[in-house]
């Protein structure tokens, strides 16, 4: 297992009488001081706006963020700097491909393809596309154990012009087949979007074996900044994009009433870059890297064999989605009966337990499952085992503290 | 005269054998302690995903999340924390509106009236409203020392649908008479845009006095964090806009087909908050109005007046727009007789002097004014008159490094 608690300062928290036990990764994860001081440094000794000026600090800050492109770049092994684009975070990036993309190459008859289990921002950015241009959203709706079926990968036909999924969706934390569906979908000439929020904070993502067209991730789920996020998009399609957000950096010429722009990567990038930000997602990257994916995605996998074990012995626990420890990653939602999900994170809040309760902005898909809300706990490489089992010990308690008697 | 460089790490720097004297804060401003100290210690014991969970940590985020949009609400004067919308930076704003605002507002036969002195962000952004509806671009072309003239005023005329400028241009460092141009505006119909990424870091900027109907500001311009900015606009508006980024927070129901979204502030912010970053601009905001207006307007006039009357004795220099100090900001644009802007960049630089040459993303400007490319002098509360004194001792070694005799 790894040990990397003391690196972390904010689990020393103590929070009601109780250790914090912070199991809420999937939707923001804690900084080690290595990054908190890497940012602290550049704001002391390199800040200065990039690639705008000839002077040391605008060097320095130029070289700073282009450092955490390539590190970025050789992260996610995208061929080359011109396919990173930094963004604010996942968000923006479904955004930034589905006005720059989606609206200008789809068209009346074409479908866009998504799993019912995705996040909204990456469904709600693909119903805006349908409505400018005319296309259809077509939903893969899973089955009961959350596994692709084959009904669902025979929507990708010839019609389908964008297929969008979630390398592991913040709800099933499953990792989803994404070599056979970018295969299906390439094979009828689709695009593919990966979103790999979930995904990359947690296993070896390669954009190029996986031959994603475009991919995005959020620095703040990996240690990182908040602020901070990326898009991956293959050169050739970047190249031929619309521009998203205009402003200082991303032309070439402004004229009175027509613009030339820049070349990739800067055509993306608008308004005075967040270098800090970049910097904190370099240094992010550096602690994963020393870590090694191999003790990762170990020590995160003996977690959830352990939390899914006990969770199943426990009366009244309802999981979503697959419980085999095989297909799941750190991140496991679950349903007690007679409990609402907000009570029950608010009761193990009070026992120092943070997990997070909710709709997990995937609304579509609890309806589509009969739980509009659900709890959810996630890992990351600072939970213990110890954690987990203060977490199973507890969890029994959430009922009996609502007045049943099991 | 303030005395807080103390308070800011970076500028003990050394280059090149010299003290690094920053004068590029027009592009990018230094960060105290206090803003550091603020970023850290809510990393350290406070960080989560704030408005998403029952936890401990996210109510300690959302709180301070929460804190910082009050402080932005107070620092100008909004009428309510619903129209102060958090984005990534100025330029973020301006697309917003753009897009959000101009995009379903605007129709052929429309007007969109700007300065020719505006900043890109300004600019390139009302070029693809006008390609989007047909809208026409129209300038005000301002004299030959940067003011407004009655022809320029003139042209907002019933057509006019939006008039846009930034409070303080980025090159001409003047402020402009933004109530005469409000007044006016508002007098046929058009809605008003003030940049004010040049302005609020500076002077008290009261969005009710004023009467602005959007603004927009940038947090790393005002000693905060890149990665934060601002907009603000009239609720009126901002309700009856669409959403800009789509995503997680920003809804309220998601189905398969359809969504309706949250209300304001949280209409305009999907995915997760930069929260450390709205900790900074609420820790900048404090440390600003600890200082008080008052003050910190008296310091940068002190060196603007010290700076334009060294200037204006050494041969061969040429401020850009008016050389009155009762006019100007403290950015002062100038060329150099027979230097390229970037040659005066770096030899400064190799004295320790940290200069802007460039466009200064305003082309269309250097293109009228003909000069393409320009020096750029930019100060900040910790800029001393010491600073300026050895500026105007090192400035007319640049001409003589260059080869000249005078």
């Amino acid at each position: 297992m790894l040990n990397v608690r003391n690196d972390f300062p904010i689990l020393t928290k103590r929070h009601n009488g109780h250790q914090l036990v912070y199991l809420d990764n999937a939707a923001t994860t804690q900084k080690p001081r290595q990054v908190i001081q890497a940012v602290v440094d550049f704001l002391e000794n390199h800040n200065g706006n990039p690639h705008r000026g000839a002077h040391i600090l605008s060097v320095e800050a130029s070289e700073a963020y282009d450092q955490a492109r390539e590190a970025v770049r050789r992260f996610i092994n995208a061929r080359s700097g011109e396919e990173v684009i930094f963004v604010r975070n996942a968000t923006e990036g479904m955004n930034l491909i589905a006005r720059s993309y989606g609206e200008t190459h789809l068209q009346k008859g074409d479908k866009i393809i998504i799993p019912i289990s995705e996040h909204h921002a990456n469904l709600v950015t693909w119903q805006r596309v349908c409505r400018a241009t005319g296309a259809e959203l077509v939903y893969m709706y899973l089955d009961e154990t959350g596994h692709f079926t084959e009904d669902d990968l025979a929507k990708i036909d010839t019609s389908a012009k964008i297929v969008a999924f979630a390398g592991v969706s913040n709800v099933l934390g499953m990792k989803v087949p994404a070599e056979k569906i970018i295969e299906r979908a390439h094979a009828v000439g689709a695009v593919v979007v990966y979103d790999g929020a979930q995904a990359v904070p947690h296993m070896k993502v390669d954009v190029q074996a996986l031959d994603c067209d475009f991919m995005v991730f959020s620095g703040h789920k990996m240690l990182g900044s908040a602020g901070t996020g990326v898009v991956y998009g293959k050169k050739e399609l970047l190249n031929d994009m619309e521009p998203f957000l205009l402003g200082g950096d991303m032309i070439e010429y402004v004229q009175e009433q027509t613009t030339t722009f820049n070349v990739l990567p800067f055509k993306f990038e608008a308004g005075t870059e967040n270098v800090e930000g970049a910097v904190a997602l370099h240094a992010a990257i550096e602690y994963l890297e020393r870590l090694g994916w191999e003790a990762i995605e170990e020590h995160e996998h003996a977690l959830v064999v352990r939390a899914l074990e006990g969770m199943k012995k426990i009366p009244h626990i309802r999981i979503i989605g697959s419980t085999d420890p095989e297909e799941k990653t750190g991140v496991i939602a679950f349903m007690i009966d007679g409990v609402h999900p907000h009570d029950a994170a608010t009761i193990l809040d009070s026992y120092g337990i943070a997990i997070r309760s909710g709709h997990h902005c995937a609304q579509p898909f609890g309806a589509h499952i009969g739980a509009e809300a659900s709890n959810r706990i996630s890992f990351y490489i600072y939970n213990t085992i110890e954690e987990v089992e203060y977490f199973l010990e507890t969890l029994p308690l959430v009922r009996r503290q609502m007045g049943y008697k099991d």
